[in-house]
């Protein structure tokens, strides 16, 4: 393919005088549209309407602009087709060989939360779009660009070959459909959420059409777009590719919004590792640390100050945190930042490093230090998700708040203040800890945790026993119901204090006998927190 | 708005007929292309051309039809705008009221293995998308379908009310913008991978240009799209809203592609396990049982016989089994449902059930029997995902051939031939379990599970004190590498005879002589297999 005439309509103006100027001066002929064409006239380009090539003028306020068939019939004629050259010709169609368009991005439109459905609608390009399609299924014929990025490149090639090479075609065609994928997965998405609760507000009592979707927080044909932030080493194991994508989110304390400070580049575990660090310190309102190491909660501490609280955490298990992750909720101070780097961890995540303290962490040249700004403590935008053969399971995030207060002491023995301190300490790690969970506390520090075990008293014999001689007094936290009264034998054995769990089992009476027989106050909170 | 005229153009022509007869008898008037055109006017359906409403002929064998300024701006005109009004009038342009166009599902081209690229994209529909996103962005004045399910509540409601409710409109929109993101998915997707390795051997030696995209698996927008399976009763908690997925998978043992043949409706927790189960137990070509708790194997065997297999797995933890999820890998016999039916289970899954073994386990009201027919070993299609705050980690699955008899003696003493198929056994169980993980096994048949530890020797611990006075004798695996040599000392002093394990640790010399030291026979794989 030879270019000979571009078709220039664009949102994003970067870099497109020098792209028309160079064609120009290959002596491609340019056709443009509105603003993209005034742009380009006041630049001195040499430019024609794409009105007068159509032969029928832009109406409807330009709703309707390129949909013309002498426009499309010039992009999607196959060049090497001699029917379709001679219906050019009986026609009156010069053929288009480049097409550069992109896009307003929606997800710019509806960025602004006060957008009304009708605003985000007009901005609804079809147009655009359908010029980038048909420009890239005739990628044989015609090169396509949606992206400024690639202008340079293409300008050098045209300039050394006169041409476009088949890959560097087929390379802007993918990017083209990806383009146009992520365009209008912006829009469904959008429309199946916010516009569904304007159209909601506006229609309120009118029943929406059964089977429509718009009855469900979950889309009939659910379509997620993600960009990539980063191409990973490799997967949880060096046999297995993987990236790192963002989904957008643009607020919120987020693990895919860290800033990194220093270190190494981030591993595809050091980013699942210190995303359930990070939620999980987000949980606390006083100064928290968490320590976790595959996946899983190690150590975590609340105390007065930061400082004393990764002591704390660090105390609560001095083994497991060896290669681990440090979530911090206040930014690190000198004092924290010294304690921190006497063992070896692999990241340090807080709100924000004081300079005294990114200088005493900044000698530890592997140490990855990621920046999270001030805590925001609501869930991540979305939904969560877990992928399985064929398929996809999607869910709110476990997000419910608990009201400690408001929890149901069962025993004849209620908590103490300090112990429902203890047991919501506990309830807050445990949430955090995967199936089944026991966690023990004390003293706003965890001295045991039991995780992933599929049997609930192996769990809670784990905790138990790791928490040593530290356990008496302490409280024990577990994530679903006791089907039988073994934990709470096991933890009246052990001398535990105080329990928290959501109830709701068929013999919750006789875990209920039982710790009034071992003088143990139980606390019921009626909300499970599997986490798997 | 009232609907007067309606244009339909459809490759899925389930039910058309009947939607134009109804549309006629109230006086729509029809416009059509091609095959549409050639079914409704076969049916008797008084019906117009496109290209007459148009005045412009559909040229380039089709691939301008539909992409007319008098088609589009027939859909595209504001009704409430005098302008727009006075400009369709001046072009002699009729509004056209109703679009009902679907597309030929791209999926279903790919689906194919062996098409080519250019057959592929012959297939990328642009008029009809075009259509679609016009009649959705005007949705105030036009009604848009692409679902032949909508097709009698629509006919019900026009002739009801003569009109559509803005409610309804909306919910077609929405639908039809889901339709279009699904469909540049499936493009962008195929032409991700498949397009590109096709591509890549045609134009081998020539690099990629940078940035394109087009040296990695990874696309620098990925979009995905899903199908809702079905509404879930709730989340991994009774707190959370959640659905279930599937990506189209249409080949391949996945749990999507299960058929319930009995019990309840799935949950989220039993489709996240029964996924665990079933990629475990498709790890074996001989007769095997898994039991899964939690998304963990609590016990797993292989046997001459199905029902011996599932005894065997029943037998290596007799607890946690206990409201666990089973997978066969070979048809349900009578004998071995009859095992099955023993105790209380909540999924039972395998290639097929005998008739007799499904009248057995149908006695039991909520057990649900998963039908996966003949199982296909390959890993799911796609890659795996993990969510994480912000963001998606996506990686290739951990799906590497291991062949036993290439891993590396590093001991004086090479495991038997029997200890081999041992660690072998073990090996392919610890790949499925939670990380840290230790399997403890001995004649096909799992001893001891150590799961989800932050510190390895816990999970070594575990899992040899679980396996009790069998331990003598028996193998251990280990999904990484062990830092210090305090597992094989724990092997050591608990009789296990041979260990298999990644290797690869600074330390790796200590472990070697501690093992030496025992008489322990141990392996190195060079694999690692984190599960988190």
């Amino acid at each position: 393919m030879a270019v000979k005439r571009a078709l220039i309509s664009v949102y994003d103006k970067r870099g497109i005088v020098e792209l028309a100027q160079g064609l120009a001066a290959l002596g491609v002929e340019i056709i443009s549209t509105g603003g993209t064409y005034r742009t380009l006239q006041a630049a001195g380009v040499p430019v024609r309407e794409v009105a007068e090539v159509a032969g029928f003028p832009e109406i409807l306020d330009g709703r309707v602009k390129t949909l013309q068939p002498q426009i499309h019939a010039g992009i999607l004629a196959i060049r090497s087709n001699p029917a379709h050259m001679a219906q050019l010709a009986e026609h009156g169609v010069t053929p288009i060989d480049l097409v550069v368009v992109n896009l307003y991005p929606f997800r710019e439109t509806v960025a602004n939360p006060a957008v009304t459905l009708e605003e985000a609608i007009e901005k609804i390009d079809i147009g655009g779009p359908t010029m980038v399609r048909a420009a890239a299924k005739n990628y044989q014929d015609v090169g396509v660009i949606v992206n400024p990025d690639r202008y340079a490149d293409v300008l050098a090639e045209l300039r050394a070959t006169g041409d476009l090479s088949l890959r560097t075609r087929f390379a802007l065609m993918l990017e083209a459909f990806q383009h146009t994928a992520v365009y209008d997965n912006a829009i469904a998405g959008w429309l199946a959420t916010r516009g569904r609760e304007i159209i909601a507000a506006r229609a309120a009592g009118e029943a929406p059409p059964a089977g429509s979707g718009a009855d469900s927080p979950f889309p009939q044909a659910l379509s997620l777009t993600f960009t990539k932030v980063q191409e990973l080493r490799y997967g949880e194991n060096p046999h297995q590719l993987a990236a790192f994508y963002s989904d957008g989110t643009a607020a919120g304390t987020v693990i895919a919004r860290a800033k990194q400070l220093h270190g190494k580049e981030l591993s595809y575990n050091n980013i699942n590792d210190a995303h359930a660090a990070l939620e999980l310190v987000k949980e606390f309102t006083e100064p928290a640390a968490v320590a976790v190491k595959h996946a899983n909660p190690c150590g975590v501490a609340v105390a007065p100050t930061i400082a004393e609280a990764y002591r704390k955490a660090y105390e609560a298990d001095t083994v497991s945190i060896f290669g681990g992750i440090v979530a911090l909720n206040r930014p690190c101070d000198r004092e924290t930042a010294e304690e921190l780097s006497k063992i070896f961890l692999e990241i340090v995540i807080a709100p924000s490093f004081e300079p005294d303290a990114l200088k005493v962490l900044e000698k530890k040249k592997n140490l990855r230090l990621l920046e999270i700004g001030p805590i925001d403590p609501n869930p991540p935008a979305g939904f969560d998700m877990k992928r399985v053969g064929g398929g996809l399971l999607v869910q709110s995030w476990d997000a419910i708040a608990e009201d400690p207060a408001a929890w149901k002491a069962v025993t004849r023995t209620a908590p103490t203040a300090e112990q429902l301190r203890d047991l919501a300490f506990a309830m807050k790690v445990c949430k955090h800890v995967k199936s089944n969970a026991i966690v023990v506390a004390k003293g706003g520090q965890t001295l045991g945790v039991g995780a992933g075990q599929m049997n609930r008293i192996d769990a809670a014999r784990f905790a138990i026993k790791q928490a040593g001689a530290n356990v008496k007094g302490a409280v024990l936290a577990s994530d679903a119901f006791f089907p039988f009264p073994d934990v709470v034998e096991a933890a009246g054995e052990a001398g535990i204090a105080a329990i928290v769990q959501p109830g709701g089992s068929i013999r919750d009476e006789e875990s209920i006998a039982r710790a009034d027989a071992l003088g143990i106050a139980m606390v019921f909170t009626g909300v499970r927190h599997f986490r798997h």
